[in-house]
């Protein structure tokens, strides 16, 4: 290792903990056995929600996370399509965050869907949806949840803003975790009249039961990327697995030579 | 100062640069003076808006301040509406973030507006003001801006999802500074058919030509807070100023006295 | 939390990696909470095995783990014998470290063993033994291993060092974690003629295979201590279990009032 | 930027605060592009007059803007002419310190004045004019001013301690900011006979009102250097600048190629 | 120490290096015993004459000691007379620097000595003798050394700037160490025509062979305080020791309780 | 030094604190002078045996002194047999601990002794005993030294665990410092029939009384290394010194080639 420039890939999805702790542990070796710089490749950011105290007595694990890679040793950071543009923010080494949206417009490109709309599935995606839309040169769309007490009870209730009536939709979302969201947002957007429902979802996180959600959903398609392994027994017909191996392997290779990211987008 | 349990007030309002560095100084000099605890209030954080590295080549400046207040020895740090919830992230220290949301709620339910709704001037905003929304029971409306490329030039077009058309409509933000991004929501508003056209926007930095703008807005009233000082020369008949005053001072001495500040919003 | 004096108690045991950082995140939260003080009491520290690099390309995860802790924001951090004194040392943070021997010493006085000898089952617990030995007045062996080439083939070897002929042994360590090292021991003092067998240890990790292993052993009986917890179907008769409960609540309540801790142990 | 040597060149001058933000949100841009290293090149240190705590409740900026430009990511400091040679202990990162001396003295040697003397303009200013009185082979002296409480009011009073009846002096400095100090001291040295009058300092600030006071001051010519841009109507006729540019960026290129950059002077 | 606010009194005078070891020591040892705050007093800091980088390849080494004190975890600063006030920044923690000034001003306002001058024994010396002056209300004069290349050969010449013919001078310096600047400062006042010579300097550091100097030297008293040891057998008739004892328990005393130490000198 | 890769050779044994400070002094000037990389070289690390805190009120100065080297700029330590392994963690930089284990071993198998064995001299000696035992196929003892209360006196008793009885012995430690501890090992080895007794101690610290003690003693031959100077009038005709210095030249050679040091101990 002794002054070697290294890459450490690993993914932090489930079991978040262990793969985290063995990232900060494979940091550690390689610090104390020399290695001349060390970039933590996170393509899946795990506490990536965790990112704001928006009531009392909440961590902002996103942020601890970085504190600990930072302590662990890593000099740099590499990862794809972070829940939120500030958690680069948290770290104090140098990041470089990927986006795997270029793939997925292009792949969506490639349907030449006539009628179509990207909607959000909830506020958090909103920024990313609306990039997804302009790139795609589609409407926006997005759909509200909010918390109501009434008759005593709290409701969640969804409203749709924007019109889906009729045509063919793109949810876009970071992640899919227990799929609660957007299988719901789906429902929502065939009661609105939606014709083809997709999902444009860069990290297919699939804890329980997603799979079993995603296989019973409205979806037509669901679009992911392997930035997670996703095993044999939690895909199925709908799922679509775009790779990002080639654009992260570009990307090791200029850092590693010393040539601009940031290009490698521009060109 | 020996011992003394200090709070430095200090927004960091135009001209910000300036400000800030009055800050640093005097934190530095109370924590040489041997204060017991510091506590920055910076009921206007300047810099939230460089939040993320949306873009190769741009500063996250909000997070270098946090660590710059840090570097001059501050302990705790207090403000209010900070642009995005993460920055509270960007800090080691402890924060405090208050909301100046409840004041403003209160104000507009005095209104009694009937057939209302409550609209996102931008995308940065719609969290905010969904929140708002869900205070005050109103639908939620949003303008995309995006920018395409139309023969040969940049435009940026604004859209309108959701409904106003004969309903008073009211604008959430965290700020106006140079006014252009909310005067030009408020046009589109009245193009859609809003009838009463309002503003509810913590932090009033109020850069030129800001008030001058607002003045020849479509505006029926712009309802913002005291976090900045507003010289009589930027004000005008639209504008109403709700004072932070009582909140903050309530919540210093809650820090003083190790009282929960939690607490004060759940009652 | 506000200014309060936090401890909080998390061994890390089986899983470990969850276990820590749940520790960790607890920490964070707990100190963004604004707590005046905050004590990481962690009876069992799971890595501490991991404490010295004796060949290339190992971690020292002992010393990772303690900055770690430190980083996420604990003040102090409170332990009981640790696998090496020396790991301590790696904290920057003030540490106690408390011992069970006192414990354990004054259960095996109570039986008035006979003609008894207290053996170290390895190089790593000769301290321990000797301690133990020189409390409750017995003469000290140890069994030695080596790796040998012989053959073509590593050969691991154990010796006993030292006379248990006729005479009750005791094996003294930190740790049963899968259970080889002692029960082998158990086995190799058996064939030295060791009447009664009897083991000392702290903590009862248990990994598969260990309990099996001990009901099939040539152990009496196995002292240990809950600062882990054993689930019902990890016990067995030969499990004794003495609690630290009353022995950690007093330290805590000591460091809290500020009084003295060393004291405790040397009235 | 990416692996880069970078300098980053700012003079903080009027506007300090402005401009040192500046240099900061540079450093942290360049930095966050991952830059290889950062150079801080700052031919004027704006807060160096604030270097020692000599009463109570002020503070020691000139530490302080070292830490934040640390903080800020820069890994080498390069300046000319601190206020104190003790300023560059309060960075952490390792700094080179040119000096403008050899530029002056070689100018003042073309002259070949006859019977001159250099003169300290205040306590501060000492051993800075006896280098520079050594340099030369002149004799020194120097102006104390103190101060005195006299029939109930503060009385500032300036003796000139040496000779300069009937000779040229040179008075020299690190900087003029408002021009106060070095004015008065050339009116002393008239009053106390000199001849022609002369300043060499390197730091031309000239706040308000420090071009009106050298217009009409004693001085036959007041020589500075380029370390900050002197706009043209801060200019008359007894202002001669010499540039520090080859010397800057000679010891630029030096950094750059890892060649020594104490030679340059020994030479 | 658990808990308690602990003061380590520590000069580090000959064997600077071992004295200094110690503190360290002792301030790891009090810190790790969970002190509650730790103040390093250190009545005299002992590479403060290290302070600054007049040419290549020479240490801070009054900054590294600083930042050696703070490594070893001391929380505070207290000291006597440092070489440069400067030095007060290159410390990160809170400091306080006491003067002996008012001790030894008092001892020679009671000597009522007619027609005095002070006299700075080189250009390190200025500032604290005019301060000195200007609270006896005497002149002030100064010696300045000078390296000059004549014949092949380097020379130290020394100037008397200021007038001392037929005048009581009293030299005022931070320290004697090996006696060699202040005795031959003293030959030339006497061959300037000085009556009685006086020496007022705090710190007594007398390595050899100060005692023998001071001894045969042209000086009627040399005074000195006790912020160093000074052994019997290097006194002599000559020497006069002020005890700073009750400055600094005072001083200790008001850190302790958190009453102003500034408000001390300003009464 | 400007870019150069700076390796600095400095011992830390008596006087310990001076070699410690002058060694901080040097990396600290080297490092201000711009060094590339830092690397501490100490053959022998002075307060090794500090390195726990096994009674209150001890410091762990082995944690102290590292901290202290980071403190100072050493970018990496390089060193010969510390006393414990874990010491190794107590770096925050990266470390490389050679042994001069196969030194001695290959010394000694040249020897051919016939019927020997290895004995620890105390228990901190017990795992370095073993490996050494294990390299030349020699059984193993040790020494147990104990405290006890009899009659109202502490008596220190060493006891023999293990055979020597007709056997050569050779004892194996770390360092010599008085000589106490292994001269008493020696005579008890005699005493319970050792044929000729060897040692084999890397670090020959030899303070006094040690080479009078050993001059006098029971031992054939004393082997040590040169990793301290060992100055004639401390030798006798007992001492062999075997020199590291081609194993620590040829490592710093790797390091400075960024060849792996971890292979040149397998092979």
């Amino acid at each position: 290792m002794r002054g070697k420039d290294v890459f450490i890939v690993q993914p932090t999805g489930n079991p978040t903990n262990e793969n985290l702790m063995q990232l900060l542990i494979f940091i550690e070796t390689v610090r104390r056995d020399s290695a001349g710089r060390i970039t933590a490749v996170v393509p899946y950011y795990g506490y990536g929600r965790t990112d704001k105290k928006d009531q009392p007595r909440v961590p902002i694990t996103a942020r601890l996370v970085a504190d600990l890679i930072h302590t662990a040793g890593a000099d740099r950071f590499l990862t794809i399509d972070l829940h939120a543009g500030q958690i680069q923010g948290f770290f104090t080494i140098p990041t470089d965050e990927l986006t795997a949206r270029h793939l997925m417009v292009e792949y969506f490109q490639e349907k030449n869907l006539q009628d179509a709309v990207v909607v959000a599935p909830d506020i958090g995606a909103v920024r990313r949806s609306r990039n997804f839309a302009q790139d795609l040169r589609l409407p926006l769309a997005f759909i509200e949840k909010r918390r109501s007490l009434q008759e005593g009870s709290i409701l969640d209730m969804s409203n749709l803003i924007g019109d889906v009536d009729g045509k063919d939709a793109i949810l876009v979302d970071d992640e899919i975790d227990t799929g609660g969201t957007i299988v719901r947002a789906a429902q929502l957007l065939r009661k609105c009249g939606a014709r083809h429902i997709y999902a444009a979802v860069t990290h297919a996180v699939f804890s329980d039961p997603a799979p079993e959600r995603l296989r019973n959903s409205e979806f037509t398609e669901v679009v992911v990327t392997d930035t997670l392994f996703l095993p044999p027994e939690k895909r199925c017909d709908k799922i679509t697995i775009l790779s990002v191996a080639s654009l992260l392997g570009e990307v090791i290779w200029r850092i590693h030579k010393g040539i601009s990211v940031g290009d490698l987008f521009n060109e």
